[in-house]
Parts: structure tokens; sequence; C-alpha cells
């Protein structure tokens, strides 16, 4: 699946220059690169996302009759290039980074080669999609990380930015381990399990609040699980206990309880004594309420009793790092490769490729960023998944990404694994590469 | 305009508590208030945004045979409720302040009166849309407030969170006062006028910066802005003022220039002085490249000779304060006033209205917030926009909101207008509203 998106939803400098290569017939094989230039301060590595979206992009590569109107009656754009464009569809080539795949600064994981003005105009789009699927992806591994053995349910969908933001968070975040999402949509979509129950205003429309429990119970019978924090959160759990018997003749459990607010250690610790005397031990504790994985790997190291967390706002919005700074960046035109050397934003040119080493347990040792003809020892990490416009494969199960991307994190080598910023990882660059650079920079190629 | 969505973009638990209402018939009316718990610690204030998109997903409300279908099979819900979907559209009543009004913490921003479940089953992409909107424009007017009389320009599509995300913070940045974007879709959507000329690889695709910079030129000769720090910002400007004369000869004239990477302020006076000894003192100089208002406001305050400033992924993403703490909130049910008591999250129940009193010289001076039938000295904030699920008027013109909030910004406290944190504006909750809420409390409503 892909959200709908127009072909507008671009820069307008894409076009702008595509008016150039059109006009000057500049329609040489290019190849840009998708990476990151550095990893945010709080970030020990990134997982890669969204490639499954952006070559949905590549291949449905094409300008509505609609949009080519409004191209022509804008008055900013030439015949010859509304032209060109009713009849552009995408012909290239792409090379990826398997999704779930953990990677570092200066490791490209998409690379596209194709035409100069296709690769052109999908820069805006692709670096859209590739960097807010990487950027969730990368803080929800950081929790699953803390919390093995929790439900992880993302519950970003409200104030993630704006529809498409929620929609992605949700696939970014089970990719990288979570169990679901309360985004309904994301179930016809991705194939997501979706949970949740009720909200405060569920318990506040009723004026009593076990009368609320109750009905909610006789309603969602195989999904009972109850808010209890809207008034008094021990009080709430009393009722949940007096209201089980109840519920028990008509053959209905109760599955658990929700803690939203206040010290949700201790509540936990109590609201689970209260639970247990009671006679509802089954019963599972959930937590919500402007969690991180900070917060989470404090309510883990404090053995509070919560059997899943609900994290929303800061992990859809990636609080602590709201965007990476990444780029997709030419890199060869016309067979010669290219580089960008402006202060501070200077890139390595050419087709590369990234072979990773591992020690004798499997941990993730160093990485060799160089040229895509230049064999290393390890794992090359980069593989082609779309030929002449075409995927190489089917879209790979999201089942199967999520797998990956538990063995990729449990290969982080251990430093990386935790919250706080760890050493560097180890990403060499070749000789090989470094000469390029040179050569490029003495304009010998 | 709005980005199409599907009913299902909700949080599940909007339909198990829509299976409640409905198999209790708790169809009553029910008054929600969306607000913002506390403004970031970085907001002197908010700028309210959102209410058109949000308006539209009311107007439209209706499940698709698929959306229903899909519904109906999951296992999660009766015939009863799918039923009920079925036939659901809007019906209620919506009150609101207008688009690009200045607000505060716990002030409403928009309410909502509707049979329970209409009103509930909407929050989830009620909250998405003016939280997100709201988020950005209050962002944006940072900038403005620092830069008068700059050209301001929306660049952060790539690295907003999604499609959806680029567009809206498009829209919201122009409300709060930007002169345009980058993000051509952003113009047959909303009307905004669209920017943009030349990246990079644009440059790097040709041998020579001097060819790329003519034939970018010819291509488009009324919008020649060229990007002269590929390699070497000053050594780029000469280039430009040696190939000025010969495009003068055909009658196309360099409109400017665009700075994207090194010390700008540094950078620009020099570009500045070799563009006025060239003889291009008409030539604007552009910047761009990680900027947010801080940094617009340091280059201003150092009369750097930049006349306009591409903003991206900072404002886009809101980077300081990437959410809000915001709620839509159960404030009534079947005429009787409702409140959460949760701790930290207690709510101010009923409808509400906020009065805004003035100085003599027409600056905000402090706010009320009271019930909606109690009348209070000042102006009125709220006003109905939609009733029994209608429009009272067809949509505001974006030009019109984008004046109303560029008189607004005027008019804050002068303390307010820095982007340094000033003192809390104060907003008075009303005798009558205390008293409310504790007759509330104590059960008497």
């Amino acid at each position: 699946m892909n959200p709908p998106s127009s072909l507008l939803l671009t820069d307008l400098y894409q076009l702008t220059m595509l008016q150039g290569y059109v006009e000057y017939e500049m329609e040489e094989q290019a190849t840009f690169e998708f990476f990151v230039r550095k990893l945010p301060s709080t970030r020990n590595f990134l997982l890669a996302a969204g490639l499954e979206q952006a070559l949905s992009v590549l291949e449905a590569l094409r300008f509505t009759s609609e949009e080519l109107e409004w191209l022509s009656g804008c008055g900013l754009f030439r015949r010859t290039l509304v032209d060109y464009l009713e009849k552009l569809h995408f012909t290239g080539d792409v090379y990826a980074m398997p999704e779930g795949t953990v990677f570092f600064s200066d490791e490209p994981i998409v690379r596209v080669t194709a035409p100069l003005p296709q690769a052109q105009l999908v820069e805006t789009r692709l670096i859209n999609l590739l960097h807010f699927e990487t950027l969730i992806a990368s803080k929800a591994a950081r929790s699953v990380l803390v919390a093995p053995g929790k439900l992880l349910v993302d519950f970003g969908l409200r104030r993630a930015h704006g529809a498409e933001a929620g929609l992605l968070a949700a696939r970014a975040s089970y990719l990288a381990g979570f169990s679901g999402t309360s985004a309904v949509q994301a179930a016809p979509l991705f194939g997501i399990p979706i949970y949740g129950t009720m909200a405060h205003s569920f318990i506040q429309a009723h004026d009593d609040e076990t009368a609320a429990f109750e009905r909610f119970a006789y309603a969602n019978p195989d999904n009972v699980v109850l808010l209890i924090d809207t008034y008094d959160t021990e009080a709430g759990a009393a009722k949940v206990v007096s209201l089980a018997p109840r519920l028990r003749q008509k053959g209905i459990s109760i599955n658990g309880v929700r803690l939203d607010s206040g010290d949700l250690a201790d509540h936990a610790h109590k609201v689970r004594r209260i639970l247990d005397e009671g006679g509802l031990a089954d019963a599972v504790i959930f937590a919500s309420g402007n969690l991180d994985e900070s917060i989470v790997r404090q309510l883990v190291a404090a053995q509070a009793p919560i059997d899943g967390f609900g994290i929303g706002t800061r992990m859809d919005t990636s609080a602590d790092a709201p965007s990476l700074d990444c780029a997709y960046k030419l890199e060869e035109y016309g067979g010669r490769p290219r580089r960008k050397r402006s202060e501070g934003k200077a890139t390595w040119p050419g087709r590369k490729q990234v072979y990773r080493r591992y020690d004798a347990d499997g941990r993730m040792r160093s990485d060799i960023l160089t040229v895509e003809d230049d064999p290393q020892e390890g794992e090359p990490l980069i593989q082609p998944v779309m030929r002449a416009g075409k995927r190489l494969q089917a879209s790979v199960p999201l089942a199967a990404i999520r797998e990956h991307a538990r063995n990729q994190l449990t290969r982080l080598p251990h430093a990386l694994q935790a919250l706080e910023k760890g050493p560097d990882y180890p990403v060499h660059v070749s000789t090989a590469l470094r000469d390029l650079a040179k050569a490029v920079d003495e304009h010998r190629l």
C-alpha cells in the first residue's frame, strides 16, 4: 500500500530544473543516493525504513491529466516540459539496504540510477518517505530494546503530523518491533494488529464509573481492558474487582486495566495488588500517557508490574530528534562521478557499497564504505531491488522485515543497544573511495 | 481542500466505545472542546489553525462501502455498529475561534456539539489536523515576527513528516505570514504562491558552473535565481556577474542568487558587494540551509544583506517543540457538564467562551475563560461556524485568514512578540466557571 500522492507533491525547483534538463536534452543516466550525514546526538544507530513506499512511488510515476492541465495553465512551464512529463514514467534501477537494516552516517540506504530528469523529479517525495519512516523506526527501536517481553503499542496517530505520518509511524514502529497500533487504518493497509478499548470520555459520559465498565464489557466482551484513572486509580481498580463476578456469570473475563496518569509505577504496584487479591491475577496492566523509551526503561527498571505500554506522541514525532540530517545527492552523471563540496556538506562521489563485518559472536564490528566495484571482506548491505522500473521481487512482507529488524537489533554492539550515546560505530572509508573523491576534486574525472 | 482521508483514520477505541454507545443508545448531545493544556516552554502564544480542514472532515463524514465491508469482516464489531455507521453523517454544531487567532493555554479553539457517537468518532482526526496546523502556524509566526519585510518561503516538504504534513505546513506557515512555499501541490490545493529555482544537482550535472547558470536562465527566463555555493560561494557570485551581460543581450535579467551553506552573513556581505560592483544591484540574495527563527533573527540583527529566507525542516517539524499538549475533551453530555479529574490532567467543564480585553493602544491585555452564558467585558473569541452539520458561511479565504493573523501578531503584547519566553499572558478563570467545576466535583450537577 501507499497513501495516495500526487506527483505535484514535489518542490518547485525539481520542475524548473527539469525544464533545463529537457531543454538541453540532459537525459543521461544519473545516480542519486539517499543517506544520513550525521546521526542525531541521541541515536546510536538508525534503522532503514520506507523503501516499500518509495518503490511504490517510482512504480506509479505518472502525471494525471488533471496535473498536466494545471502545469500547462499555471504560467511557469513550457509546452515542451509538459509534453515530456505527459510521457514520463520511471525506467531506472534501484539498489537499497533491506528495510529493517541497521545503518550509520554516510551509508547510502537507497540508490537510484535513471535518466537525470526521472531521478531528479522524485527527490522530494523519496526523501519525504525514507526520512520519516527511518526516523520513526529508529526511535521505536529504542523502546523495543529497553522493554523486552512487553507489549508495545503505537498510540501516536492523533498528534502525529497529519494523516500519513500517523499511518507510516504505525508501519515504522511495527517494523521496529512494536506489537501493533491504535490506528485502525493500519490494519487494512498494512496488516498491522490494532489495539484499543476506551477513552476517559466513555467513563465521563456515564454517571457511574462501574456502570461504564459494565456496559463496555457487554458491548466488547472479547476486549475488556478498562481505563481506571478518570477519577481515582485505586478506587477504579476496586470497582473492576467488584464488577468481575457479575461479568463472569455472563461468561466475560476482564482482560486488563489501563493507567493513563499519575505515578505509573506506584499506581501499578497498588493496582496489581488490588487485582491479585480480587482474583484477577490474569488481568494485565497497560500503561500510557506521555511515555517514551526513557520512561519505559525507568518503569521496567523499577519492576513496575506493567505488562504493556502505549507510546504515542513522543514516538510519532520522534520528539528528541524530530528530523534526520539526510540527503539525496547526485553522485554520478553520464558515467562520471560527481561531488558536492559546499562548506560542511561535502559528499562522497560515485556509486557506493557498504560492507559489514561481524565479531565471532555475530555482533556488528565495523563497516566499510567503498565504491561499488571494490569488493571487500564482509557482508555487502546494498542489493538490487528494481531494474528498468520493475521490482525484482514482490514487496517484502512486513513480518519478514520485522524479523530482520529484530535480528539486526540483537546483533548491535552492546554499547549501542543502550539509550545513552555510545561510542561512534566504526565506518571506514576505503582507499578506493578516497582516491575517487580526490580525483573528482582535481578534475581528473 | 482537504487531503483525502478515510474514516478508518481513527483510533480503535473510538469504534469500541461507539459499540457501547450504540448498544445502549447513548446518543444524547455531547460537547467536546479542543484546547492546549500548557504552552511549550518556547512559545509565548499559539496561532489557531486547521479549522478549515476539520470542518471539511465533518462535512464529509461518511463511511464508504469498502470501509464498512472491512469493518464487518475484521471480527471486532457487531452488525448493529456497522449498520449504525452505514447511516452515519455529521449533524452537529461547531463553534470556533477564527483561524489565525492568537490563543493561550486552556482556551478552547474548537467546540463540537453533536450526538455522542458522532462527536466521539471524529476525535482522532480533528486533533490530528488542529494540532498540526496550529503547531506549525505558531512556529512560523515566530519567523514572521523577527523578519519584517523579508521574503519567507517554506522549504520543508522533504523532511516534513509525510505528504500531508508537508502540504498542511505550507498552508499553516502561509496563514501565519510566510510569502509562499516550495511545495508545488500547495498552489492548486490552497492557492499559495510557490517558489523555487535549482538544487546543487543541477550545477553538478554540468561540467561547468557558468554553463549550468546559463542553461538554467534560458530555460527559466522569468525566474533566474542562481544557487552559487556548490563549489565556492564568492567565485559563484563572480561567475554570475560575468554571465549577466550575455543574458541581458537576450533580454534576461538575473533575479537573484541563493546561498545555502557556510557563514551566511559573511557570504551575503561579500556576495552583495560582488553583485553591486558587477552592476547587479537589483539581484536579491536569498538564503537557506537549516534556518529557523533564531538564526534568521541573528542574520537580521547582523544586517546581513539577505532579502529572503527559505525555512524548512526546523519549521515543518516544529523542531524545538514538535508537539502540543492538546486535548479534545468531553465537557458536557445530555445537558450536564462533565469533567475529567485524572492527576495532572483535570479539565474545566461545560461549554466555554473566551473574552479578550485590549489596552488603549489595541494590544491584548488579558483573557477571561468562562461558561458560554456568562457575558463578560471584552471581545468574545468563539463564534458559531457550523449548525446541524452545515457550514454557516463558505470557507474563509486563506488571504483573509492571513490578514487576520497579521493583525493578531501586531496586537500581541510587546514581551510576547520576542522569541524569548515572556511573562505568561493572563488568562483568568471566571467565578462562574470555578463554581461550575466545584459543583461537578461535588456531584451537584
